[in-house]
């Protein structure tokens, strides 16, 4: 395994694999890796000759008030659980080489990125975008690795693949949950002991609205007021709960075809996400 | 020399070539080719193995009043020069093909689009770097060539190319003039016969204000008045003259380093613009 802080280092290197014809598959994360970034390098490993994934926190995709700057970072341990899945190259950069002085230029997603989480973050997913549209262009992938977990996510990066004509296929792997429900991420780190208990209320929710939706349930708002109901019982404040076209995001009025209902809920300082496809 | 309309036909045609340690050539046009595409398109065959024109009028980066409709297309005279000029691929799509129903991605460089041709068309650059960036994942070049009469657009390219770390050269060709100075464009075409004989003023007054800055004038207001003075003795309209640094485009306050002396002078429905570097 190389670590690779150099974006023409990382380049270079990757191009003389492309000429042997080595298959290339990229994970992108911002570290703090679990059990689900674990899955997709299992996965990539599993399909492709080499797997690349690339440790940056981004700021672009902060906030003014978000957590920049508490976000988990442990190198070392990121670096050791890389190494254990096999994985062939870390690309590690640093701000000033993503972002040098006078950066000006940002890749938009309009309209899918105003809704759900957009609503709360409004740069967020330029922020997203323009990383990995940069990751895309210096790794050179054939395909890409990314977590069901952040849905609009997801299928924002898919949105720009496709309009901007990046040369890499999408492969989106299914959430990894703990034992009680609660989707892995970095930040249930910030969780107090009794928190992190009723975090499960995310999932399970998600669940209570499936099961109504699967008893006939038609209606969107009928689903949403259950959904709330039973988060409101527990000390998170929710940020949204929503219900919309599992492919496009567009709003939908009754339930019909494949529905991505997704919820953000904070306890305390973590935002968290999850969701599901009925 | 090959036409192709599809994208998937000229991006496995490409990747089949480089597989092969070809390096390709890029020059994107809207057609109406004339000497100064042509010299792009010599250029690029001197120095690469493949040669790749795109002929596409890009519907993004014109203004709701401007010419999109009435710009010139010829498509069989295009493909007649290229094939003199031993091109070795034209990629020629549709509109259908580059924005899709429900397009919605686009590439923003910030602060040096909103300023010289940015200020009276304030879409315009963005949808240049859409196009070049959706071209350049589809061509996927070493190299592409642009002309310097199109100098903020040049300088627009290469800070996208930078910023998302498209893995391509750029190289900038000098402009091509008429015997008299016009620079030559596809919307020259436009000028009656009076107005091109006038056009010529946008060439003469860069040269009168050059002759100054070799003489010794510093200051900017002089020569940006002198260059007024003279434009206005033609029945040109006035959209912009000004002096900026050549690399940044940042405004700068004396004659000092490499200058960009620009201006763009409207002869009925004919904008026109030039440039020179002092």
């Amino acid at each position: 395994m190389q670590i690779i802080n150099n974006i023409s280092a990382v380049r270079s290197k990757i191009t003389a694999l492309k000429k042997k014809n080595k298959s290339i598959g990229f994970v992108p994360t911002m570290g703090a890796l679990h059990e689900g970034h674990l899955s997709l390098l299992r996965k990539a490993k599993k399909e492709c000759d080499i797997v690349v994934l690339s440790i940056y926190v981004n700021p672009a995709q902060f906030g003014p008030r978000e957590d920049f700057k508490a976000y988990p970072r442990d190198k070392k341990k990121d670096c050791l659980l890389a190494k254990k899945e096999k994985v062939d190259i870390i690309f590690y950069p640093s701000d000033k080489m993503m972002y040098p002085r006078r950066y000006l230029t940002y890749i938009n997603v309009n309209e899918i990125t105003s809704i759900l989480c957009g609503k709360s973050r409004p740069t967020h997913f330029r922020g997203v975008t323009t990383i990995v549209g940069k990751l895309l262009n210096i790794a050179g992938p054939d395909v890409i690795y990314l977590g069901q977990k952040d849905a609009q996510q997801c299928i924002v990066i898919q949105k720009m693949i496709d309009d901007l004509n990046f040369p890499v296929k999408v492969r989106i792997c299914p959430t990894v949950r703990e034992k009680d429900g609660l989707a892995l991420s970095s930040r249930n780190k910030y969780l107090s002991a009794k928190q992190r208990k009723e975090a499960v209320v995310l999932y399970q929710s998600l669940l209570l609205a499936k099961q109504h939706i699967r008893r006939g349930t038609k209606n969107i708002a009928t689903i949403k007021n259950m959904m709330r109901k039973k988060i409101k019982k527990t000390s998170g404040k929710i940020d949204y709960i929503e219900c919309v076209d599992a492919k496009t995001l567009e709003p939908i009025k009754t339930i019909k075809g494949k529905i991505l209902i997704a919820c953000a809920v904070k306890f305390g300082p973590a935002r968290l996400i999850d969701n599901i496809i009925v």
